[in-house]
Order: structure tokens, then C-alpha cells, then sequence
């Protein structure tokens, strides 16, 4: 039997395995070095913001890309008010398929994935923009999200020590419980202000789709990096505008940031540094040790394409799928009509036509 | 064990089991039924051109839209070259979720389905726009989408008798006796103008990705009705220009139709009229038997929408649908990371936490 209707699948249990066959933080770093080298280059891959419909709920949006050899799309929404229901926030699934013959050749989940690679993206980001020995992370937004970056900064940067704090105290409870059982030094705060104290680094993920004010100017000394993972919609925003306004900026992909980043409190022409010419080298990453560096992350298409592609590799040898019957294929490729009529039950032959 | 983390799939085996189950002209006429209850809800539904990868061998094109219930797009490739490599031109698959909270609720195959969805819309099109008593279709352009043209014709305005001609004359043969299997009285044919004798509807399917002339101008006589499929992307139409300038024009979405279409020929401002509109009552079908009426048809993202709204109705009451292990589902839906970790082989009790 032929073998193009199969399309590898990876399943949420298949992703889990997987996860912990390779051990979470070797994955983070190994899928933070496939993410490094699309960023580097980025020119080569065709760039559009995604395409989202809005509603009162939430959003779902479509995140395609491709480098000319691979096409690559993510299914994700992001529904604030899921938790309230049980449901996740954020759920994602993706596809890969060959540019030469449109076929799919990875289906994937990527709730999981796109936690992961999220953390990774802000790792490395963080490689070019943190300042150097930064030792103590601030998390504000202990969610689903937050465990991810802690370990992703752990297993790119050495960083071991992260201060909590989320509005919901469970949430801080929860996230502390799985980061010390991974080897952190914890400390749980009772106010963003209070985390933010002797951080270097300070990671915002939040989850309102709202305008919030989740880290306010004074907050903000001299030499941060700031890590803002949450704000990724119209409307829906983490910082001051205070804070951007002394920052320098790096974003992933302008167009798109623009319009859902931390940025869209800025006018549309205010400087902004693209990410992957920081780590292609053209442009500069931190210049010193006063700076206020920020990375505006909404999370790009080039980021879930990066991951589907090391999943591909990392499943493809060891053949740690499932098989998806998924694109037909007649015979001759003409005829899938006839294919139909031959699966018939009533068919002369029907069911061992269609099995041939 | 909760059922979150499971998405209805409908694999190939499923979907042609669905379709001989139900019957495959039952099947046209109620998927007709459905995109016309669609066309007529138009102004309801979330509408953008689908967002298309074009490469040097063909195209990869997602297809979303959304009636602000369910949402839903179509993963969709066609790759003229691909059938020399005994691959299809044209393969698809598609998903709704709940637009409430971004969850998936059914994905399905869409090659078959795609090829139902378009016959069946080129049918219902047809039931305004062809001459009254038309009795005899030709079509040019015999692969993948012929028969389940004729079938549509056949199902929805009685149309019994076929007149075929493909530049491959084997496709002809496949696609006569497809058809003659299935009622039809069927005429092989030399060239486009010796099918288009006598012929009172006339479809174009043909497969190129490039300018091509099927049908010229002196072929067309008047009162015919052209069913035009094959033009569906930039520089790929069928029609001579003269044709398009003497003809009454029905497309789906302007804004697509007037970059993939037939229509692409003609200046930006030409007057075409609406199908939804025909079909709400609220714009003239065909008004006389001398006018020429052309569908210019390229495939719209509400009717892919309809045909998987078609087919969750069908199978949701059958159970004849896989479960797709495809959304994370943590008890606690912020704690996505402790599912991850406790999901460990070597977590204490990982297993058996997984598994609640």
C-alpha cells in the first residue's frame, strides 16, 4: 500500500515523550539553537503578520511562513477567560509540508510546543540583551507560560534564581512548587514592585486582553532587560508607555509587532531593533551597562516554524509518530473519483480495490 | 479521563465512508442545500482573500472565515506538476473551532471533501444561471474535478447528458467511464469546439498553472451558461478575454476573485455581479435565454466552511469519526508545565497522574 495519504502526527502524548526522552532542558536549547539559525536567516523566509479574527472571547489566528523549501503554519487562539471554564488560554496545533507538492509531511500539536518555544525565543533574545551576569529573573504572570521561561533562562543563561508574582496567589503557589521541584531558588512576592527588586532580568507574561499596567516607570532601574511575553494582541498591553519610551526596543517581525506589541502605544515610526540582525550581527545587541534593553515578544511565525522543524528531525529517525490518514491517493491521481466509487461497499471488489 | 484534549477527526477512510453511506448525490444535494443556506447569511460571515504561498511549482493557500460561532479554514495546495509524479494537483484539509473558545471541534480530510464542495457550489451557481431545460453539459478539462461536476449537474438540475474533451485523452477515457457507471450518456470529443456543440452548460477544469485559451471566443454562442473552475490563481485563466467582455459575470468574493479568476483578464472595475446576492433574491440571475451567464469560480472560504459544518452534522449524531489526541489538557489549565513533568517516566506516580 502506498504511503502518501500518511501524514506523521505528533500527538499531545507523543509531544509529552518526547519532551522528556530528550530531557525539557536540552529541548529548550536545542530548539532555542534551530530558532537562532532561522533568525540568522530571516531574509530568506516569506514574512506576513498572521492573520487573526477577533471576537469578544478571544482570538484565532493563522501563522504561516515558509523558506522556500518547507511551509510551515500554526492554529492558535487565545482566549483569557478559558481558565475561568477550565480551558487553556492559548491552544495550538501546526503543520509542515514540502513546497514542491503542497503535501503535508508533519502534523503536530502545539500547545506544549509553543510554550516551549516561546521560552526558548525569550532566551535568546536574552543571550544578546540581558546584561552579562545577570543572576535573579522577575516573573510577573505565573500561568501557564511562566515555568517555560524560568527553565529556558536556566538552561540558556544559568539563571537560578526568579522572583513571583501574580494577582492570583494560587497561580504564584503552583509555579513556585514546579520551579523548585526543577532546582530554583524561589521567592514568592506579594506585589509586582516587590519582584522586580534586585532582578536583572524581568519577564512579564500576563494574560488579560486588556491595556494593564503590569510594571509602571518607576519600577524600571537603570540596566534591565525586560522580557514581555504577554502583551500580543490590539489592546492588549503590559508596560507603560514611560517604560518603552526609555528603552531600547527589539522586536521580531515590525509589521506585525506594531499593531500587537508592547509597541502600539508608540507612534507607528518610533525606532525600534529588529532581533534577527542582533544575532546575525548586524546590528548591536546591548552596548552597556545602563541600558534599558526590552524585547517586545509576540511570537513570529519563524519561531513555530523553527520548532516544527526540530520536532521533524527529532521524530523522523526514531519514528515516534503516529500515521494520520490524511491526504487521499488514488491510484492515478486524476481518477479520485473512481477511487471514491471503488471504496464503495457495494462496489464489485470495492474494499480490496481500495486496499491495493 | 476528560475528553478536552480530544478533536474529532475525519480521516479519508471516514470521509468516503460518510459520503456512500449517505449516498454521494444525497451528499451533493445536501451539501448544496448547506452553502446556499450560507450564501444567503453572506453579510454574517468574517470574509478575506485566502492568504496564499506561491513557489515555482504551485501554490499552498489557507482559507479561513467565520460566522462568529464556529470558525474555520482550509489548508489547500494545488501543484499543477504534481500528477506527473503520480502525486494529486489539488489535496486539502480543514478545521472548525468554537469561536468562544478557540477550541477545535472537528478536522477533517478536504480532497474529497474540496471536490464535492466545488461541484456542488458550480451546481447551485447553475440552478440561477443556467438556461431553463438545459439537458447537456460539456466539459473540458477531464482529472479530479469532472466527475464530481457531472454528478452535481446531474443531482441538482437533471443534467444526463456529458460531452468530454481533455488534451489527455486518457483522462477523457477515465472520466467517460466514470460517468457512463453512473447514468450519464456520455460523447467523447476531439477538441473544446466539437464539446461545446449542442452543450447548454459549459464547465472548464483544466489543471494548468499559466495563461491558457480553452475556450475562444467564437465557441461561445449565445443563452449558454460557462461553469468556469479552473482559473483559481494569478496568471491561470481559461477563457478568452472577448468571452468574459460578451458574458454577464457571477463571482463569489470580488476581492479574490478579481486577482485569481477569470476575471484577473479584465480591468479592476468591471461590473460583476455577487452570487450571494442571485441567491438572496437580492440581484437578477439569468434574465433571458439569449444572455451568456459565466460563473467565474475560484473556491470561496464560506463554501469550505459549509461543507465541514455538513459533515460535523453528519457525524457528530454517527460517531464515525476518530479522536484526535491534539489539545493539552491539564487539570489545572495554567499549569501546563506540572501535566508536562508529572507526564515523566520518572516522575513519582507520573504515570499514573498522567493518566487521570
Amino acid at each position: 500500500m502506498s504511503k502518501l495519504n500518511v501524514v506523521p502526527f505528533v500527538s499531545v502524548d507523543r509531544m509529552m515523550k518526547l519532551v522528556h526522552a530528550i530531557g525539557v532542558e536540552r529541548f529548550l536549547v536545542e530548539l532555542a539553537a534551530t530558532i537562532e539559525a532561522d533568525f540568522r536567516r530571516w531574509p530568506s523566509f516569506d514574512k506576513t503578520p498572521r492573520i487573526a479574527a477577533h471576537s469578544v472571547e478571544g482570538v484565532i489566528e493563522l501563522m504561516p511562513t515558509s523558506d522556500g523549501t518547507l511551509y510551515g503554519f500554526k492554529y492558535v487562539n487565545g482566549h483569557p477567560g478559558n481558565t475561568g471554564e477550565g480551558l487553556q488560554t492559548v491552544t495550538a496545533f501546526g503543520l509542515l509540508s514540502d513546497v514542491a507538492t503542497g503535501y503535508p509531511v508533519l502534523l503536530s500539536e502545539m500547545t506544549i510546543l509553543t510554550a516551549l518555544r516561546t521560552a526558548a525565543t525569550s532566551a535568546v533574545a536574552a543571550k544578546y540583551l540581558a546584561p552579562r551576569n545577570a543572576a535573579c529573573m522577575a516573573i510577573i504572570g505565573n500561568g501557564a507560560q511562566s515555568e517555560f521561561q524560568a527553565l529556558a533562562f536556566k538552561a540558556l543563561l544559568g539563571i537560578e534564581r526568579v522572583r513571583l508574582f501574580d494577582i492570583d496567589t494560587t497561580a504564584t503557589a503552583k509555579c513556585a512548587a514546579n520551579l523548585r521541584a526543577r532546582g530554583f531558588t524561589v521567592t514568592t512576592c506579594e506585589s509586582s514592585a516587590v519582584a522586580v527588586e534586585g532582578a536583572q532580568i524581568i519577564t512579564t507574561a500576563t494574560a488579560d486582553k486588556q491595556y494593564a499596567t503590569i510594571l509602571s516607570d518607576n519600577m524600571i532601574g537603570a540596566g534591565v532587560h525586560i522580557n514581555a511575553v504577554g502583551g500580543d494582541c490590539p489592546g492588549k498591553t503590559e508596560l507603560h508607555r514611560d517604560i518603552l519610551v526609555r528603552s531600547d526596543i527589539f522586536v521580531e517581525y515590525p509589521p506585525q509587532t506594531r499593531v500587537e506589541g508592547e509597541i502600539q502605544q508608540l507612534a507607528g515610526n518610533h525606532p525600534v531593533q529588529e532581533l534577527w540582525q542582533v544575532i546575525a550581527g548586524s546590528a548591536e545587541g546591548r552596548r552597556d551597562d545602563r541600558q534599558i534593553t526590552l524585547f517586545d515578544s509576540v511570537g513570529f511565525a519563524i519561531e513555530d516554524f523553527s520548532a516544527l522543524r526540530y520536532v521533524q528531525q527529532q521524530i523522523l529517525h526514531t519514528g515516534a509518530y503516529d500515521e494520520l490518514d490524511l491526504i487521499a491517493d488514488p491510484d492515478d491521481p486524476r481518477d479520485l473519483f473512481g477511487m471514491l466509487m471503488r471504496s464503495s461497499p457495494l462496489a464489485a471488489g470495492g474494499m480490496a480495490a481500495a486496499a491495493t
